[in-house]
């Protein structure tokens, strides 16, 4: 499983108010402690909605964030300046959050994805709009997939993330997504997949619950990337307990490891 | 989703001791407990190996949790005296908890659930021995459905135990039963379909967070009983956080209307 923790995110507000402030102790915390947690990528979104600032706070962030971890990061934009410049700051091999085939990103952002040495994160958004069921789905990744990898990159290199919705708004959005991964992964073998699970709780009370549950269910479907927050209680145990349920960790190996190192929580 | 409570067990030291000491207190205190948490079955075993004192014990535990709750039981043993004993002096319309195709159970616990109106667990253990994967469940499941429904039990009345088993002794035993629990679901609609799902985790370290993965992933797969203990963290969050996630629970209705009512743990 790989882990990008997602919480160094300018819409958080603690995270905006820090960016704004430019406290680089409070960024320095936040990505110890996630790189303590478990992480393997460290998102790093600085968004800004005046123009030329995000690619600066990105900037800003990196340095602090590399200045005090080695995990590496994600860099998480929508905004090409920001993302040239995230991924020429990144030490070790960066992961680009993220291009969909909404023309915006997959112009400007796919040739970027393909000068750097980086893993690249394809969300199913459509040309037209979000994706409503599996088939779009599948379709949506099957252009993806094909035009990332026309540009050089590797199977490998590429995360589909397939658009968690939320269930709060339509019931059907859990089996809408959960089908779709398990598509994917039957289709693409070598690709990764998976995403933001928290969006699937938007509007709900209890938020974490649903987030868990969302997160068993999905890695039992075949996801095997996760943007989350490893820091919040039962994530990384339930991303170890549910490979192990979903027969991915023979003699549950890694479970066993992970909680003698105490490396559950 | 029927929520089965299964705390008062023999099994269990601190019930063992009470039974031994015949300490009622402590009975009343776990099944109002239970109750409180959402039960909508207490679970009663008063197991014991010594000839006759089954039935004894179980007399004692529904006279102690009848006395202290509305609640109906689950009359829980292999003892067909003790099964006697149990459903005769249930209130309100108990389960029968198990028989399965052993020949001791199927033919002495049968003709005891035909004789009350009750519930009935279909343990899928086979007439040689524990199922080993998908086909076999299935075969046992449709020779107890014939049996039960031929002894003039209703499909509904019926709850299809899929046999839990460790996935620490067998990565494989997660998938079998989770697939076992689909193709359940799909070939008998009408019939339950759920148990003791912490058998899975058996021999692991943290199992409380190895259970609730796989009650996410057995409840997304059509699971609809849990033999559970609903005083522990987050059985009762999960429950109704995995029902909304699989599309069962329009609107999340049930899921905010339990928050709102303080019922998720």
């Amino acid at each position: 499983m790989i882990i990008i923790a997602e919480k160094i995110n300018a819409t958080r507000k603690a995270i905006a108010a820090a960016l704004a402030d430019r406290d680089a102790e409070h960024i320095r915390r936040v990505a110890v402690e996630q790189a303590a947690a478990g992480a393997d990528y460290i998102d790093v979104n600085g968004g800004d909605p005046r123009a030329g600032r995000e690619a600066e706070n990105m900037a800003w962030l990196l340095e602090v964030v590399q200045g005090c971890t080695d995990v590496p990061v994600a860099v998480d934009s929508a905004d090409p300046e920001a993302v040239r410049t995230g991924l020429a700051m990144a030490k070790g091999r960066p992961v680009l959050n993220s291009i969909s085939l909404e023309a915006d990103r997959l112009e400007t952002l796919l040739p970027l994805a393909a000068e750097h040495d980086c893993m690249v994160i394809a969300l199913l958004m459509g040309a037209s709009g979000p994706p409503c069921g599996v088939d779009d789905r599948l379709d949506n990744a099957g252009q993806l997939i094909e035009r990332i990898t026309a540009a050089g990159k590797q199977a490998g290199d590429i995360i589909i993330d397939p658009c968690f919705f939320p269930v709060s708004a339509d019931a059907n959005c859990g089996r809408m997504v959960m089908d779709a991964i398990a598509a994917i992964r039957d289709a693409w073998p070598d690709v990764h997949v998976g995403g933001g699970v928290s969006n699937i709780s938007f509007g709900l009370p209890n938020r974490r619950q649903v987030n868990l549950a969302a997160l068993a269910q999905a890695i039992y479907h075949g996801m095997d990337v996760a943007i989350v927050d490893p820091c919040v209680e039962g994530v990384t145990a339930t991303i170890h307990a549910a490979e192990a349920v979903a027969g991915r960790d023979e003699f549950c190996m890694n479970y066993v490891t992970a909680a003698r190192e105490g490396r559950l929580r």
